[in-house]
């Protein structure tokens, strides 16, 4: 019975794709603008699809070994589950291809039609801003849904056949391997066009922000697209996935509820395996209504309507979701129905919190609160003083989310032991659907605003395009605090599920392999950071020498009678960030496994503990201080302060330009680390139980 | 018997304070040089001696209450001893206020003798380097020498009179409160005054470093001492009590060493015990044996000489070391005279895997290797690039030595369980006499740097000058990475005696209030770092606005005509340091207790662990990328990249100024924070005791 409710989800996520290819024909059916602007436009397309070719070509590759390390070195009869009948591991290596191109799939469509709604919403901001609005908001609502109807429909399918969240998993870790390059693939590029731009353009020639003089102009708008729009789809899927397999792991392993007296029966275990994925459908139809709602409003402030759907959303899911658990108890007895109404708390719990953490980090980078403002004034007593006050306040932006992450961790833990955490996440994720939309939509509008200023728009236009921007970089800081919440709560629940799995009783940090574990675990993400900002730091500087190259030897190009060469400096940052990827990529897989057949399974725990917990730290930490140095800056170019040209600008400068990386590379690409090496965990467990029966081969 | 080796320690300690005391007069009978000197060395003098009456007298009401709470809120039935017989805890108490004392007498001898070095190094290095060399050096041991003598002569008489290693915590706590104190606030306090000094006199009006214009020189040379010599020695007098500690603890409680079959009987735990105490004595010897070898050496380059001494006493310590093992197995049987065999070894390689660490240190800090040569070349692309680079390699520096910690407690434990890893970390500090000689050696000559170039002596003088502060400037980077890793094996060792005090079988991370306490540890020490960041630059800025009214309001200053007023800045800078203490300190008390009573010890356990993890990343990344940042200038000031006043050496003055607080405040504060945390565990374990038997207030 409860497997048929499977088919909701599957339905939702059949929706959810319909609603995108309509959105998709909504966009594509508008005006794309004028002449310049479709050829600048067209550059960006040109551009990000070179990019995407190019890096999928090498996903492609990787995605073919493990997928034969999966079939071949993981055969079934290692993993704990008598399902496994045959040698080797045909289901979920082919799961694991399904997730890649699942996940590649989802993010080239948001893609192909952020690259198409940018021109179109700079010219519907000719007719006004809600027309402006909803285009770039639709643009921005077929990545969420893409993303989501895929992930939907994958999971509930795998699940259908093969009736083990084992499968599921494989699925999950396909999706985990594409991000991790997507995400930190798309942040390096990102950042060496927009940093190398910035620190030739700006600050050499005087050059203002999308002058299409510069020649890393171009670039920096493609990096908009392949770094928000596919990059933070493809880590938003991976998280919601994962969220979802963690739980069904759990269910399907769980002896017991912790805390509370039940017996957990084959009618309940089977209703709270398909519950994570039967609220994620819900949680699509929620978002979807969520959508409208806002489509058929009459015009309001973009901030207030992306924030509403937000709201909407959330207040629908809660109504719709408690119908459904209502109907999943019709099953059970008292006992189970108790348990699930638990559960459907913990769920809500993981919701709020979720949006309190996002308006935490909005607190810590919105110009007019006190941290952004201070780091502002901090610009006035030079560089080093804007930096030395972001670092702090970033790393003081840290303590609010631990609290409410410890606190979501404890209730729901309370209401339902470690599933009830594992199900805090998924409800944290169930609304991704919105969360998505409303990320992707900052890049549509940041792109239009480039867009309008280079098709001549004129100024009214492009006061309405900046106005749509400012909503995006509020609802983009929100979507990262948010992000980062759910990817800290499901890998939580995948360590949790991780423990299950390998049948281990404790991780104890008074075993010295164990401490040894949790010390390199911790130290993961600080190194992953550094090799990130390192990579963009030092692509930048490539970037910064071909900037000059053309300026000294076509001085053409900055009198504006020749076009710069964008396909070059695209090309630079296409290359590098691929090149900067392979040290990072190797750490995330082969570092848990290596814990854990020299260390033990354990270790392994103690280890993503561990990184959990440091990946927290620096991820809040390297995305707030970011995003707070960049609005410091901006609200100085408003004129606060002196305003632009001024020291204290160029101090602001060197404060957004150190927190580029941080916010759009390092920073955001920690969550999908964590995510991958969970996964990683998980996956070759049956491996790492070869030796010495996961006890390692080092024993103490 | 074993006890009667105490007398060992004893003595050792004895014959430390006396060559202190020693060469205090050898210093003192220097020529201090001309007028000039003498009334700069004065105004330093001075506002050191301002700045520790203030400190001092804020210390002792702090001290006072700690004193009560200790004696009336801990009582002796509490903690788990039968030791106890009496109602309240004065044994305790009295052991805390006497380390408190200790500690404070050590750090006013080391500063004394300090302020009192550096005009007569200055001097003398009229004469050469060797005889500039042996004031600074023989200044430097005075607080190498009451560091090692006050400490070993306290634990020795504690665990003489009172027989417990419990009563020896005490007093290691009050060192370690002191500690926290003086190098916090001493941390504050000189980047305040290096900070601002830079801010606005190179900044604005181009004045050279060290210039007696400048309102903040005065203050900036106080901060070297208060700083570097009291807060650097209160620092590793803390570890080094804290290691002794933390062995004896062990020694006295541990039911077996895992790993090795062995009964330990009464003779055997009677030797373990007073093991460490004995080994700390015999490398005092060996300090004080290399410390007159490098005296009676002929001249060689000071960086070489003062590497040797440290070469020196690591050879004579192993050589000793074994005699005295060898003499302490003689009681013993076969199977006892093995595991101290064993124990020898741990020993050994914790003080190799010291050294390592400092020479690692070394490397990432140094001009001639590729980090800081690469982050020099960084600056080159401007302000935000040099902060990216220095910023990335900082992190990267954290893989090395976690590698090396790793190998120690892997090899350590395997020797003698536990008890192994806690040898290893008084081995690390065995050597510690030399090891704060050489650091407060540093700041002696740089002091001796600033005093010669006020008092006009000549370029070949202070050229000599600038190469005793260049070997200072290596000695230091050394040190630190030493006090670093020398801390963080204390605290591990500290954390195994805390779950041995407590009882606890295990700190499992698979259950929820453990995590929860890991959580809140790997977070404080990033809040912990931000706060004492923000502390330096809120400080710093009243410093600014300070030195640019003294400007305004008497241009006779900028001229030299009239003296800027010293003591105003000397004011704000201790005022500040003070105010910002008070926040950290209640964090590094209470969080600890808070943890205990509401989620239990074990989580109490796994808090400790996350703290001790993490603040290890931080201490890392922020001492070395702190340290390379200055050298990469320095390295720009000696000429290259076009040397001093291009846009290179601004870009790379950023750097320094931004490192300052990272490297002489933050990073190395948090050793002592670790070192509190973990010691109030101890100390108030009696009381968690109390709350639901340790298992916390909130059951989950």
């Amino acid at each position: 019975m409860a497997v048929a409710f499977l088919l909701v989800s599957f339905l939702a996520g059949l929706i959810s794709i319909g609603m995108a290819v309509y959105f998709r024909h909504l966009v594509l059916k508008e005006d794309p603008g004028n002449e310049k602007m479709v050829t600048v436009a067209g550059y960006i397309e040109d551009g990000a699809k070179a990019y995407i070719k190019v890096q999928y070509m090498v996903l492609s590759i990787f995605v073919g070994a493990l997928f034969l390390v999966i079939l071949f070195l993981l055969p079934s009869p290692l993993a704990p589950s008598e399902r496994y009948t045959v040698w080797f591991n045909w289901e979920q290596a082919l799961a694991y291809i399904i997730g890649s191109v699942g996940s590649m799939l989802a993010g080239y469509l948001g893609l192909y039609v952020g690259v198409k709604a940018n021109t179109r919403a700079a010219q519907a901001c000719t007719v006004g801003t809600k027309a402006g609005f909803n285009v770039a908001f639709f643009g921005g609502s077929v990545m969420g849904l893409a993303v989501v109807g895929v992930a939907l429909i994958g999971v509930s399918v795998l699940y259908f056949i093969f009736e083990t969240p084992l499968i599921v998993l494989g699925f999950s870790f396909g999706a985990s391997s594409i991000a991790l390059f997507m995400k930190c693939g798309g942040g390096i590029f990102t950042k060496t066009a927009d940093v190398g731009a910035d620190l030739v353009g700006k600050a050499e020639y005087d050059l203002p922000e999308d002058d299409p003089r510069n020649p890393a102009t171009i670039a920096d708008n493609v990096g908009d697209n392949v770094g928000d729009i596919a990059g933070m789809g493809s880590d938003l899927f991976d998280s919601y996935v994962a969220s979802i397999v963690a739980a069904m792991m759990l269910a399907a392993s769980l002896a017991l509820i912790i805390n509370i007296d039940i017996t957990i029966d084959s009618t309940l275990r089977a209703t709270l395996v398909v519950a994570p994925v039967v609220l994620c459908g819900v949680g699509l139809i929620a978002s979807l209504i969520g959508i409208f709602i806002i489509k058929y409003r009459k015009a309001e402030d973009p901030g207030k309507a992306l924030n509403n759907g937000t709201y909407y959303a959330t207040l629908i899911f809660a109504g719709i979701a408690a119908l459904f658990t209502w109907i999943l108890t019709l099953d059970l007895n008292s006992e189970g129905s108790l348990l699930l109404w638990r559960i459907y708390f913990a769920v809500l719990i993981g919701l709020a919190s979720g949006i309190v953490m996002g308006f935490t980090s909005d607190y810590f980078t919105r110009d007019d609160k006190k941290p952004t403002r201070n780091i502002a004034n901090a610009a006035k007593e030079g560089h080093a003083v804007v930096i030395l006050s972001g670092f702090s306040y970033g790393l003081l932006s840290v303590v609010p989310p631990t609290l409410g992450i410890i606190l979501a961790m404890a209730v729901s833990y309370l209401l339902a032991g470690v599933f009830g955490v594992a199900m805090a996440a998924v409800g944290m994720l169930a609304i991704v659907g919105t969360i998505v939309s409303n990320d992707a939509y900052g890049p549509i509008v940041d792109n239009a605003r480039a867009i309008a200023e280079q098709g001549e728009l004129g100024d009214d236009v492009i006061r309405t395009a900046d106005h749509l921007d400012s909503a995006g970089n509020t609802a983009k800081a929100i979507t990262k605090g948010f992000a980062i919440g759910a990817a800290n709560l499901t890998v939580f629940a995948l360590l949790f599920s991780f423990a299950e799995e390998s049948g281990i009783s404790m991780v104890d940090l008074l075993r010295i392999e164990v401490l040894i574990g949790a010390f390199v675990g911790v130290v993961v993400p600080a190194l992953f950071s550094a090799l990130l900002v390192l990579a963009v730091q030092r692509n930048a500087a490539k970037m910064v020498d071909e900037i000059r190259r053309q300026f000294e030897e076509n001085p053409k190009i900055l009198t504006g009678e020749e076009p710069a060469d964008f396909k070059k400096t695209i090309d630079i940052a296409t290359k590098g960030s691929l090149r900067e990827l392979i040290l990072p990529s190797i750490i995330s897989i082969t570092v848990p496994i290596a814990i854990g057949m020299i260390f033990g399974v354990a270790a392994l725990g103690a280890f993503l503990a561990g990184a959990i917990l440091s990946g927290f730290v620096f991820a809040v930490f390297m995305s707030n201080s970011g995003g707070a140095w960049d609005n410091a800056k901006k609200w100085i170019e408003d004129g606060n302060l002196g305003g632009k040209g001024t020291d204290v600008h160029k101090a602001s400068i060197t404060g957004d330009t150190v927190g580029d990386p941080f916010k759009d590379t390092a920073g955001p690409s920690i969550n999908t680390l964590l995510v991958v090496m969970s996964l990683t965990a998980s996956i070759f467990m049956g491996l790492l139980l070869l030796f010495n029966h996961g006890a390692g081969l080092i024993t103490f």
